[in-house]
């Protein structure tokens, strides 16, 4: 146990709180107080740390996840959507206009997503929200963070490739969580870039 | 008040507490219950309640952002980054060897950012992060989500062209909050997308 926590960097009692939940399988049982743990339990704490700790996900959404992951039927695609599904904040319900302009848009870019998947409402209720701000969403500007959108997730599934499924889950949640930080503060960084050459005009 | 009220969608209560906190100016009295109030509140109204309900910032943090973009003397692209700088979260401070990363990153892009920008932080933090959880941010994915946040920063940037100070600051608040919510949304789709396209390879 002291040898696991060491190698996967997560305290001990937080280990057993994972293994207790089922998050994490137990160890095999060598003596009264020593068990026996391998890779498996090491990749198994990864990705349990990764959507509780990073993700914010619930022990109850990830031990979904994870079984899902799990079942020796698993499609690849289908549990990765599992784990980006999880992860996405589900903000209730938009308006029905900016449902519709989400629609038009995953059409006119041709791309294949699920009607389920909730980002599709999240964003949404991104375009609602501005609307009622007095910040009109011209179709120009919604292309454009699709094209921007495109690039990065490009970037992202390329790092997927022939990786195993609980350790593309792994990089799924934190592509997702910390690539949205990254993307967010590099727009800022472009954004002052531009509005300083604009004024050099 | 009432039409004021109804003017800007903000309620009578919230009227008044900003102005008592100096975030919006107060009308003109006519009598002893009368004020007259002009587009400029309302203006001043749709920036206030811009930063502190969308941005999140303090009312502090707010009234220093206002009286920025007041001041006689102001220089646009200063106050635009002023109402930029305080919407950006500090993580406060991040492993050196990420801050580096990010100073390369920049001079290789060429982009001109102030060395004091907090997204510069917010960005090294993010990849320190990755580092962490054992994802290696190599330069081609830094690069990538680099040339994704330039296409949307055009775009974002496009748009305030020619808006008077106050309205443009509405405008960075809303389309820096709610613009990384959009294009969350869409990375996720486009991955999906993606991910599906690679299966079918």
């Amino acid at each position: 146990m002291a040898e696991l926590s060491d190698r996967s960097g997560v305290a001990a009692p937080t280990i057993r709180y994972y293994i207790r939940e089922g998050l994490v399988p137990a160890g095999e049982a060598t003596a009264r107080n020593q068990a026996v743990y391998d890779e498996g339990h090491v990749g198994a704490l990864r990705l349990a740390r990764a959507l509780v700790e990073l993700g914010g996900l619930s022990i109850v959404q990830a031990r979904t996840v994870i079984d899902h992951l799990a079942a020796p039927d698993a499609d690849r695609v289908t549990g990765l959507g599992k784990v980006q599904y999880a992860l996405t904040p589900s903000p209730g319900t938009a308006p029905e206009a900016a449902r519709e302009r989400v629609g038009e848009l995953l059409a006119r870019l041709g791309w294949q997503v699920r009607p389920d998947n909730p980002a599709a409402t999240s964003l949404a209720q991104a375009i609602g929200d501005l609307g009622e701000i007095g910040v009109v969403v011209d179709d120009e500007l919604l292309e454009a963070y699709a094209a921007a959108a495109r690039t990065a997730a490009e970037a992202d599934v390329a790092r997927l490739a022939g990786r195993e499924a609980g350790s593309a889950a792994v990089s799924v949640v934190a592509l997702d969580v910390l690539g949205d930080r990254a993307i967010s503060a590099l727009r800022r960084l472009a954004q002052e870039d531009r509005l300083t050459h604009a004024s050099d005009d």
